[in-house]
């Protein structure tokens, strides 16, 4: 029987280039990046390349990008790290109703902590209504997190409205990027994205790789305390082998982006017409079909 | 030139068996843990192997252990988690001037949210004074975090009778033993500690694992908050390859602990011996040589 895997939305399979460029940082290349002698310095050189690749995917500078565990980190880092730099000047998050939970229960945590957070709701086709967002603004909202692409559904939120929105108020503008980095054009300058959290094993790299991208200007207390790694905004010893393997996927996305793109779509319609098919009247999609992933 | 590699307390080479183990967790068996279907449960399967590979290296239960990326993340999950599950209680916690940034980096971030932390210090071998340690404890004392053995001169706190302290005033007791685990021999259970951090790139595991151990009863908030993973107290896709390799070394380290202990002795011996033989009389060594590692 052959198998067909139809969750990459859950996980990936690591590409064959991706491991082979990840294997010699397992064996071999085992220096600690943060060393000052030759094998060590081999690792950094090996992480400030990613660095670059992860940068050229989203369209930001290699020094806006802090590699992490895993997306879920990234979001936390995002969401604790702007609210607890902001306390002083205000204790009010709006994020949506159908975030990741590694988003909504960050907000959870902080609301334990004395932030206030106002959850908008999406309408029947998965899209937040940008009035409410805008309505839901008060002057101690510190932070807006819209996620770009939903985990569940696919569908993408206007993005570059809420940036604008965001920014006209004087608020920092996050967004849980994992499903979609990789699938869909993320342009963080075109879109105005603070700060943008994505994930390795969503696009082909090992699972246990993350970054963030926070934008040079925008200040955040890390989120994992320790060492002076990631200048001093990450701790702890970089997960080299993977971080080559996150910068590897990366660079494929990029070359790879508009053929993957149409491939997704044929696929995509391919499914819905079998479905349509052979189980007309008797299904539903939840959301819209437009603005979705694959688009 | 040959190069001999003298920094195996920065981190270690992959060991051969623990590569082995991890490569199929890097190719065909890419499932995510969390999912119901086989290749999903073909990885929550390894990560449990794993659980109880690592439990039997320190003595513990496997539903004790927690896995991390790093140990800079045990020691954040540790002391925040334990901190803020304990803040009805009270606000105080003790630990030492020679703790690994990642325990003191965690600490002032608890001060800036309303925590007292004591700092005790070392005599000139390096080992804290169990008095000063004793009278720091304050009604509001919740946590008391020392470390097993220190990264930069390896003296051995006395961690049993820490834990004899910490227990008759009714106080939780973490210990950063990531230096420690698989180079002398640890015993939760007999040294009766009740959270402990260890990593994986420190015994010939790949960087970017690590596990905490949290004796059953103790309860804590969770650091990376999100998805259900590891019972709900550490969210974000399990990085199976990586926790597959920490098992393996774990088991290794154990099989292997006393030839190790006696290897590692034995060319500390040679390289005192030479440093004396030329240099007698121009070098110092920094804290005692009695209740150091290795031992």
């Amino acid at each position: 029987m052959n198998t067909v895997y139809f969750d990459n939305a859950a996980t990936t399979k690591i590409r064959t280039e991706v491991l082979n460029e990840m294997l010699p940082f397992l064996g071999r290349n085992y220096g600690n990046a943060s060393s000052l002698y030759s094998i060590g310095r081999v690792s950094k050189h090996a992480i400030e390349t990613a660095r670059k690749q992860v940068a050229s995917l989203i369209n930001c500078n290699s020094n806006e990008i802090y590699f992490t565990s895993c997306g879920t980190e990234s979001d936390n880092t995002a969401i604790k790290g702007i609210a607890f730099a902001n306390k002083v000047k205000g204790n009010h998050i709006i994020t949506s109703k159908i975030e990741h939970p590694a988003v909504l229960e960050s907000c959870k945590f902080l609301e334990q902590q004395g932030f206030e957070v106002t959850y908008v709701g999406v309408d029947s086709g998965g899209f937040i209504n940008l009035d409410e967002l805008e309505n839901s603004i008060r002057p101690s909202t510190v932070l807006i997190s819209i996620m770009f692409a939903n985990n569940e559904i696919g569908t993408i939120q206007p993005v570059k409205d809420i940036a604008k929105i965001a920014h006209e108020h004087n608020i920092i503008f996050h967004t849980d990027a994992v499903q979609a980095v990789g699938n869909c054009l993320v342009d963080v300058q075109d879109m105005g994205i603070d700060l943008l959290s994505l994930s390795g094993h969503k696009i082909h790299a090992p699972k246990g790789v993350g970054a963030l991208y926070v934008r040079n200007g925008v200040d955040f207390v890390p989120f994992m305390n320790g060492g002076h790694q990631e200048k001093s905004k990450r701790a702890g010893t970089e997960n080299v082998a993977e971080i080559v393997g996150l910068g590897k996927a990366c660079e494929i996305a990029r070359n790879n982006l508009s053929s993957h793109m149409s491939f997704l779509l044929k696929i995509r319609n391919y499914y819905l017409d079998r479905i349509d098919k052979f189980f007309s009247g008797k299904y539903r999609i939840n959301g819209a079909l437009e603005n979705r992933l694959p688009r």
